[in-house]
């Protein structure tokens, strides 16, 4: 019994913190409370207050400490596959409502520069989709998305405005792996500040996404364009290692 | 001694490919030749091959097969923690002569937003720097760095025209450890357009940057804007590995 108090109390001061921490009362920066303290606030021994800080670090919250003071870090939440490549989970994660309004879908034969980006023959039928994306109602991302026909005749047979199309192809058994972003800046078009309420010329955050199955067959090509501030890429880095993002400087022949 | 030529061969064959796959003789989604090829090629038995391709595999170069076509992967190399935080290095890493031209270098009392940025109290001593930044001659990106007098005392000393300022802190002894960043766009202002010599509002691409000693210190503030046809963000996601960047929604309080 004595044990299970214990593990308890473990849990409920990490739990204690690490809200603390993510509700913002605790900043990147700022000094946690010392170990006398927390064992004063818990009516708890040292063992389950060195246990809880224990979990912290290995969660990334808090630094090593090193003798030093306990300080909060830094944290970017790591985001998981499916978060990455389907606004709709980003945004219920977040605690938004996620809206699409289907401006076309269509199926056509695939003009030089997207053939090439999908590495089909010109000309080979693709299924391409406009969509205004909207977080609690309010305009925040055009999506453009291209899919060969072998993948894109599920989206054809689905309701676009009804939510994730991503899902949508999850749940048909489309083996999207792996997925291959670009992210920079690019001016509004006319489309696109229409549809985001914004005058042409706006800067917006630009992500390319390419996605793949397990084979490596491409079976996506997309262009994603946010408004910024609505929405920014967040990323940490800690010295010794690598980054899974890369700086890449563009050759004229991309643009 | 047969041992030893296998293990060249192994070696040969890898870097033959990595080789022609890094320099797009190979492009993604293309077919590897056979092993019947390479064996051909090399005049080799199946051992050394097979080695090589496994090699490739666990570079992340190549897809697992699995009795299937083996096609190149869309890759992005990783990068150091020293090519991400310094643009010196990262040109040298991409064959381009780093440059910068320096506007002004100040030591002034940090104004309320500047100091929250730093976590310093109001009218504390920071040393500014703005700086254009050129690819092999060519307007690429201007930043703004700022740091606490203990640190920035480093720069105040160093002659800020000659090359990488993250390269003299790290040789003063400066425990730079970890980075938090954020990325998104932004119009050129009056002071970006004249160095990079484009219109007012050109959609940029924004990297701010904070960086921390191990112990959680904050010791940089910084904000970089690229022009977004000279250097973009890449990188990959595969299921089931979380990523390391977060796309994450902006709150108003932040702009």
């Amino acid at each position: 019994m004595t044990q299970q108090h214990t593990r308890q109390q473990h849990d409920e001061i990490a739990h204690y913190l690490r809200t603390a921490i993510r509700e913002g009362y605790f900043q990147p920066g700022d000094e946690l409370p010392s170990e006398a303290e927390l064992t004063r606030k818990f009516t708890s021994s040292r063992g389950p207050v060195r246990q809880a800080m224990s979990t912290l670090r290995t969660e990334g919250l808090i630094s090593s400490g090193r003798g030093r003071r306990t300080v909060v870090l830094d944290n970017v939440p790591t985001q998981s596959f499916d978060d990455i490549i389907s606004f709709s989970q980003w945004c219920h994660n977040a605690d938004i409502v996620p809206g699409q309004r289907t401006q076309w879908v269509t199926r056509r034969p695939a003009e030089k520069s997207l053939a090439a980006s999908l590495r089909i023959p010109d000309g080979d039928p693709v299924v391409s989709v406009f969509r205004l994306r909207l977080m609690d109602d309010v305009p925040t991302m055009v999506e453009r998305l291209n899919y060969p026909l072998e993948v894109g005749r599920h989206v054809l047979a689905f309701d676009t405005d009804s939510g994730s199309i991503y899902q949508e192809l999850i749940d048909q058994g489309v083996d999207i792996s792996r997925t291959s972003r670009t992210i920079d800046a690019i001016g509004a078009n006319d489309d696109d500040a229409a549809l985001l309420e914004v005058p042409v010329g706006t800067p917006l955050l630009r992500v390319r996404r390419r996605a793949f199955t397990s084979a490596g067959e491409l079976i996506e090509s997309s262009d994603d364009r946010y408004l910024p501030w609505k929405a920014s890429f967040t990323m940490n880095s800690t010295r010794g290692n690598p980054s899974s993002m890369a700086l890449t400087s563009t050759h004229l022949g991309d643009i």
